[in-house]
């Protein structure tokens, strides 16, 4: 199978892309939860939630999170009630906290509330949370440490980030099965996700990073990077605050000890020499993904790079 | 100050007769919480809901329960999910019970509870839980044992009742307060809510029915029956298992222990005489209450015999 490393939002274009070409039958897709959080009572998970309703084609692929359509109801009557209203959880992706809430109350895995929710909206691919443990972006400012959600959603990432860690992440285990998945990968590849708040989550899970450098699978990653800026989201402050070069140099470096391919944009061309001298390959394509036939050609390049 | 008992729907009217007419600074309404339960992981109060909601003034008067114009996309998601939809669950009202629950789950009583919701919806009346603890109703069949709710919405009362029993009623204590307002009260109403279901579990929290035999006050009730049946629900099923007459007779006979006075239907004037021959007083008035017109002729009606 082909092993797909993802966060939400850049992740999500290439997953769906990969899932139109290669098929979905072919894909098992390791998700970030670092970003879970509880708000309203409720467990969310912000980037399971993006790749399946991107999977199930009911997905806002505009707004790039919650389902195409929703209504805010609930959203504007617990704000009469005095709640945070930050987080905009449409109406129908409430159902979806409230039944993996309940589930996980019960005492069902993550990964199993995972493949239940996928089921039940059609969802063919294999999805797994990275882990079934609870690990937590933690954001340390110059005054605070707060959620990612917080810093991301709450704040706009307008906090000077001074440190970013996974909290319980040392004493996670990945879940039944996705070791084993990236040793008999056919490939892997790592989406363009955020590389500090998407992708180091899903190395920080002991035994991952482990499998991605032994695994005999080529493992390419797509640069979320372009001429030094991330195609949406805080990526940038976030490698600076890492000590990282923001640049696609600088993903490449941190994914230096599995990576063998990284796809770069064309304007990341005068980049190409100084990953290569870091042993990895860097291959030319147009990485934009602005539309879904951008997104099929992405993942047909991937393919055939593979 | 006046207390009301009541249930949900047939009390909701005459409660929102009674503010309009008394003043809701006046009212001290306690409310039935046996029917509570527990779906979807939600701490679900329908009495107290339909109070508030009619007392916000954003109540459903046509269905009885809900929100007006409320919609139903989370509903229609959790079916998606395999969850069960046999009660219908509005968005905005489902609002109202994530905030519950999640108050709940962090230690908040449902008294504390119920004043939050109400002052964020601007009720002005006091609206008490008879009880803070849990107190269940416990519907007896030839074959099984089911909730309330099951009963009432989920089977439609379509089963025959055996017995009818609260359980933890006899461990629950009434909330602060409520026994001393029934002692100072100036007059209390008992709603023409089901005498079994909703009437009952508050007279069964230790200390409420000894402090209305006790009370100075008057203590009157409006019959929920006419001509033998109820005004709406399935409070003749239940009275005759419990081995009562169905009329209002019955319900006089019921609360003979306390009760001074109750207001019966014209067409019912014939058992007059048997209800004052147990020593309840018995007036005649149009119970009907179709209209907001009748709702305040009532309450009024209520409010010149005290």
């Amino acid at each position: 199978m082909l092993v797909v490393l993802t966060g939400g939002t850049g992740g999500a274009k290439l997953v769906q892309g990969l899932s139109l070409e290669a098929g979905p039958d072919d894909l098992c897709i390791v998700c970030n939860t670092a970003d879970d959080f509880v708000l309203h009572g409720l467990y969310i998970s912000p980037d399971l939630d993006t790749i399946t309703y991107t999977l199930a084609g009911v997905g806002d692929a505009t707004r790039g999170w919650g389902v195409k359509g929703d209504t805010f109801a609930v959203l504007e009557w617990l704000g009469k009630y005095g709640a945070e209203t930050w987080f905009k959880l449409g109406d129908r992706d409430l159902a979806t906290h409230l039944t993996r809430s309940r589930l996980l109350r019960e005492g069902w895995r993550l990964s199993q509330v995972t493949e239940r929710l996928c089921r039940a909206l059609g969802v063919e691919a294999t999805l797994l949370p990275m882990t079934d443990d609870r690990v937590e972006t933690r954001i340390v400012t110059s005054d605070s440490e707060i959620s990612f959600q917080e810093y991301f959603v709450k704040n706009r990432w307008a906090d000077k980030v001074k440190k970013v860690y996974f909290a319980g992440a040392e004493k996670s285990q990945p879940v039944p099965g996705l070791l084993e998945s990236i040793r008999d990968a056919r490939a892997v590849v790592v989406c363009p996700s955020n590389p500090v708040t998407s992708v180091s989550p899903i190395l920080a899970v002991p035994g991952i990073r482990a499998a991605l450098t032994g695994t005999k699978a080529s493992v390419m990653a797509v640069s979320p990077i372009i001429q030094g800026a991330p195609f949406s989201g805080p990526a940038h402050k976030l490698m600076a605050a890492m000590g990282w070069e923001v640049s696609t140099y600088g993903v490449a470096k941190a994914y230096s000890d599995f990576l063998d391919v990284i796809l770069i944009g064309a304007e990341d061309r005068e980049l190409k020499a100084r990953i290569e001298e870091i042993g990895i390959r860097a291959a030319i394509a147009p990485i934009h993904m602005n539309s879904l036939d951008d997104k099929k050609r992405l993942a047909r390049q991937v393919l055939d790079l593979l």
